[in-house]
This record gives C-alpha cells, sequence and structure tokens, in this order.
C-alpha cells in the first residue's frame, strides 16, 4: 500500500511537472534543476555564474529551500528576479510546488530559469519541476566516494558541476578518480570543474549553459 | 490522504523503534543515531573515535548507506563488529531496516551501539531507529548558514559534532557564529569541534561517550 501510494505521488508529480515544461517551452525558455548536498555550493555557484549571464541572457531564479530566504536574498542582491519557496519541511522541491510560483514571473524576458532545489543529494533527484535538464553539484571535499555511494543523482543529470576543486590538494582528494566514477556511472554526462569563489572554470559552464538555451 | 499515509508510516516506525530501544535497555546498550550531510565526515570521525573507545567500551557499528559497503568496509578495519544495511534508494534508516539485523549482533558483548544513518541533514531524523540520542555531524565547510537552514536535526540532537574545524580559517568560516545559531535552535545541546583526521577534539567526544553509557 506505501509503495502504491509512492506510485500515485510520483505519477502526480510527473503530470505536473510536464504541465510546468509546456509552459517553459511555449516561451522557448531552458529550465535546469541544480542540486546537491547542502553545503555542495550551488548558491555561491549560482551567484557567480549569475554575473557571467546576465550581459548575455535574461535569467530568473527559483530558490528551493526548507526554511529561510537567505538564498534568495543572495540571489536576488545580483539583480536577477527570484522567488523564494520554503518546503516547510519537505526536503525536496515538487513540481506543484514550482507551478504555484510560475505566475510571478515574466516568461516573455527569459531565457534561462534556474531551480535551486534544497540541499540534499538523494531525495530531489526524484521529483522532477519540470526542468529540461538536471545539473548535480558535488563539492569535492564531500569525498572520494560519493560518486558511487549515490549513484542516481549522476544518473538522471546531464552535466555534474565538481565545486570548491582548490581544496583538492590540501583535502587529499582525487578530483580524478571522482571524474572516473561518475563517468562510469553515466558516460554521457558533461563535468565541470570550478572554484566559484575564485571565479575558475565558471565561463566554461556558463557558456555551456548558454549554449543549450534555444534562443 | 497523502498525510495520512505517512502519519501511519511514522507511528509504526515508533512502534519498531521502541521495539529496538527495550533490546537495548534489556542489555544497557547506549544506542546513538549519527546523522549528517553526504561528506560531514561521519565515517572518518568514527573510524578515528573507535580508536579511542574500544579499550574502554564494547562497541558496534550498523553503517546506514544506499548503494555500497565502503564505509562498513572501514569500520571493519577497526576491530569492531559491524553490520552494512543497504536501503536500495531509500534516502533515511528506519526502524524496521534496523530490527532486521539486530540478531547479527551479541548484545552481552556490547555496551554501546552506533547507528551511521544515510548521508542526508534532512530525512533520517524524522525516522528514530530506537536510539537514545541522535547525534549531528556537521562538516563547519558546508557553510554557516546551515544551522539555520536545517534547524529540525539540531533540535532534535542531544550533541552536535562540527567537523573539519581545522579548515576554518582557510574557507573564511566563523565556527562561533555557527556554534551561537545551534545553541539558538538547541540551547541544551552539547557541541563538539573535531578535525578527525588530525585527532583534534576527539579524546573529548570519545569520554563524552563514555559517560553517556550505563554501564
Amino acid at each position: 500500500m506505501e509503495i502504491k501510494v509512492m506510485t500515485n505521488v510520483l505519477q502526480s508529480n510527473d503530470d505536473l511537472a510536464k504541465t510546468n515544461q509546456r509552459l517553459f517551452d511555449q516561451h522557448k525558455v531552458f529550465c535546469i534543476n541544480l542540486m546537491g548536498s547542502p553545503g555542495a555550493g550551488k548558491t555561491t555557484l549560482l551567484e557567480n555564474t549569475l554575473k557571467l549571464l546576465t550581459d548575455k541572457l535574461n535569467v530568473a531564479v527559483i530558490e528551493g529551500d526548507i526554511y529561510t530566504d537567505k538564498d534568495a536574498e543572495r540571489i536576488e542582491a545580483t539583480g536577477v528576479p527570484v522567488v523564494q519557496i520554503n518546503t516547510g519541511g519537505a526536503c525536496h522541491l515538487d513540481a506543484g510546488m514550482v507551478n504555484k510560483v510560475l505566475g510571478k514571473f515574466d516568461f516573455n524576458a527569459m531565457d534561462l530559469m534556474i531551480v535551486e532545489n534544497v540541499g540534499n543529494l538523494v531525495c530531489p533527484v526524484e521529483f522532477s519541476v519540470g526542468e529540461h535538464q538536471k545539473i548535480a553539484v558535488l563539492s569535492i571535499i564531500e569525498g572520494e566516494d560519493k560518486p558511487l555511494k549515490y549513484p542516481l543523482i549522476f544518473k538522471e543529470s546531464t552535466a555534474a558541476v565538481l565545486s570548491k576543486v582548490d581544496l583538492a590538494e590540501l583535502c587529499e582528494i582525487s578530483i580524478e578518480n571522482i571524474k572516473r566514477d561518475i563517468l562510469s556511472i553515466n558516460p554521457q554526462i558533461k563535468i565541470f570543474e570550478v572554484a566559484s569563489r575564485k571565479g575558475q572554470g565558471l565561463p566554461e559552464f556558463a557558456n555551456w549553459l548558454i549554449s543549450q538555451c534555444p534562443k
């Protein structure tokens, strides 16, 4: 019975995700779902990548958090339209939560919608919010063993951003081992290596995002 | 309907958690549930703390992971009895999963049972496995904002272990701000500051664990 209910929940989520995606498609908006552990560096990646995007694209952001609007405040400071969703305890965003806030955006002035999910390497992967692509953010100091321990997020994502790569040597982490394991899970995945605060690797990530946008 | 099913799931979990705790109590075993994000340093904390415990206590470990037995292998190398639970996709351990493996341990030769949960700062908190105390592990490089963004784990835990504190200065993280926020959520919580690979702070944590054991 529990499994049946879960199946229904996922089916109902998928239906609403398709509704969201139709809206994105009607307006030729490319939508990504940015996922990763708490502290993976998703918001810092966004803050610093937005600076490289906003003279080329109209970007909008949805910030998902359980509580607080700290992340939305940080994005707002970059000048990009942002709406905060507080899940009030839930460990992931779902399509319904995102659907409810889409009316707050001007889709005619939008090329790219970035949804930053709740910090969680596990649950968000199972709930599409209508995105065209999922992107996994993994701080390399989380440890070399993470891809094989949490494979689903890498299997389902089209790109993986390895963050905090400037700490690799100090923390005795092999980026090559992490890349090898991610590619063993998903040979097609695109991998970026960044140190967001220093700007390292961000132009490559920003250019790739631009290349994915349909207009 | 979804909420009602969730309530039933939690109630049924709580019932089984009580069964587990009765077994611990009958044998005067102190049980802790160690929780934190992927890469918080739970296993490294355990590996290095076990070295300080095993000449004073009989310790046993349950390792929870979605996939792989990498963590159990690391604990096994310390000589401590360990059983790996693979949740096969689930984002947390529950009382039923733990109940099924308890028969594999010799409770008469056990003072302390440490359950290391799946790497997830959100979901494991809601599912008791029968532990006497929950312990939160937070790597300080996850960011100063984490306690207020993920308050429940700190509210429900009796102790918080701040790990990787040796990276505070390099990553421009204020440990004092993190402690202040954790204490604002739970003024009674005991806070430890550790750098597990260097052994820093581990004697204090180990001595506290010993002081909590009933025999």
